[in-house]
């Protein structure tokens, strides 16, 4: 019997999800759930209905696994809680400051259901979260950098479209390639927000606009923009389109540490990322927690996990015995 | 309370275990245990015992896991299971193609004991094998590449040695950098081995000895390097010292996939290691799982376990609500 996911919310994470579904034949697409009116929305897998959101808890004998994909400003925090009443569920819940608060209701509500909830699954948090606690543990006396790009961020891309005479924007997030060398060499330099990225924003002005203001507005925000080397790029729409209509994105995570009864040996640990689309990656791991999650549930497991608290084989479609021939 | 720690065996690996239980506050070297006589042994850790190996059993009550530092080839197939009796226990067995045999003959023991057994722990099979797995997992529809080096193996400069007329050598494993490149944009090339990793030798022959047929011994060796291109450099036993003295290695391991409905988007999972000494990174992760070992048998688990059936958590020694906080 195939697992039985639900997509909770259609936009670009739930659509990447029901791609993804189509890459593990353990796994099938049971039903999508829009906050739309769901005759207005076609998906891409046919014969799989598109529900209203409210009629979600009705069909909890024919999901297996809920997969949450609204955003983590105001959906996750209601939505997750809410669904491990019901459903083994997983979300993406990316607000790093929010994150023991999140764990803390999601547990109660799962625990009390009996149900398994995987929160904070992606790449970061996620898939970076998890390179720096196996390089932490096994390179104990050292540091770790975390660099994200080159790729389009969407918060800031939101942000530079907020200022008045600006209708559209793309914001590029870039890594400085002077500071990877520096922390490949293993000097733990310490490094400011300003020398470990840059940003470089794609900007269509409404006609007439003042573009020295718009300028001066995005390299000045604050948090956003002005504690980096910012390069604003004014371009039409079509060459928005044509050249920034993809969602790229990517990074590295580097654990640089010592070993040796006086630390004389260096060692560099390197994850990286190069992605042609945030969202699809970011469903293709969401997915493959979700038969985690599942599979957890079905052996009595209970409450909030993160990827941390998942070993790796629970996310593999492969036996144990078939894991350690092919991959160890 | 710290977790206490014995090394069977005192070599490269012994050594580096020694180093790295320094660096972990949490734990404590116990003994160390040695088949050569133990008053000609002098370890690092001031007042820590050096045992014989037939000390061992009857230190059960002063020792939590038994870290077992011996070769893959001879000592482990043997001293697992049998220490597995009595210890918690972590080894690096490294034999690929008998992973599955060792499984059952390690199992079996520890779940009849009530003992927690880590096997194949290390950076390949280990942090290579997690690599593995999770771009497995997360990127379905792909394609899997282990690049080795560029690093000296202990094998092949063993296998030069053994030639007749060689006197020292020192063999370095190079990952080819075009098939790098390939890799990496996606192509899915098929890799012969020759196109993979070069070999370069350092040697160091016998006064009087028959250079030409040395060398051609190095490159028609079957297995070793007969399918390679080797590069065989005669140097002098000085040099060997000096500039070939020390053990890095490292190496890549690169997952290429694609997502989307037709398949549209690549993406690229590159993980690798550089490193200055590698039999003390492989203690470092020895050292990691022996923390683990230890809480997964705190906790009631038995049995033979590897990397891929630990959740990373385990690894460390904070508690999930730090990890939680500093680390997702």
């Amino acid at each position: 019997m195939k697992i039985r996911i639900g997509i909770m919310g259609y936009g670009n994470l739930g659509r990447g999800v029901e791609c993804a579904i189509r890459q593990n034949p353990d796994m099938e697409l049971a039903a999508v759930f829009t906050r739309r009116d769901p005759k207005s929305l076609s998906i891409l897998t046919p014969g799989v209905p598109v529900c209203a959101v409210e009629d979600a808890i009705e069909m909890q004998d024919r999901i297996d696994v809920m997969i949450l994909c609204g955003g983590s400003a105001t959906d996750l925090p209601v939505q997750t809680p809410y669904y491990a009443q019901y459903f083994n569920v997983v979300d993406s819940f990316d607000t790093h400051a929010k994150v023991p608060e999140h764990f803390e209701t999601v547990d109660q509500a799962a625990k009390k259901s009996g149900k398994v909830a995987v929160m904070s699954v992606g790449w970061d948090p996620g898939m970076f979260s998890l390179s720096r606690a196996y390089g932490e543990a096994v390179l104990p006396q050292g540091s770790v950098y975390t660099f994200w790009g080159k790729g389009v961020s969407q918060g800031h891309s939101d942000a530079i479209r907020r200022i008045d005479g600006v209708q559209d924007a793309r914001q590029y997030t870039i890594p400085v390639e002077a500071a990877l060398e520096a922390v490949r060499g293993g000097s733990d330099p310490v490094l400011s927000t300003r020398q470990k990225h840059t940003r470089e924003c794609f900007v269509v002005a409404k006609p007439g606009a003042d573009l020295a203001k718009i300028e001066n507005e995005i390299k000045t925000m604050p948090n956003y923009f002005d504690e980096y080397d910012t390069t604003v790029h004014f371009i039409t729409e079509e060459e928005l389109k044509r050249e920034h209509g993809a969602l790229p994105h990517g990074g590295f995570v580097i654990r640089s540490g010592k070993t040796g009864w006086n630390e004389e040996h260096h060692h560099v640990i390197e994850y990286s990322l190069k992605l042609d689309s945030n969202p699809e990656f970011t469903s293709s791991i969401l997915v493959a927690y979700a038969r985690a999650a599942y599979r957890l549930q079905q052996e009595g497991g209970k409450g909030c996990k993160t990827v941390l608290d998942i070993a790796p084989a629970y996310l593999s479609a492969k036996s144990g015995e078939e894991l350690r021939k092919s991959l160890l």
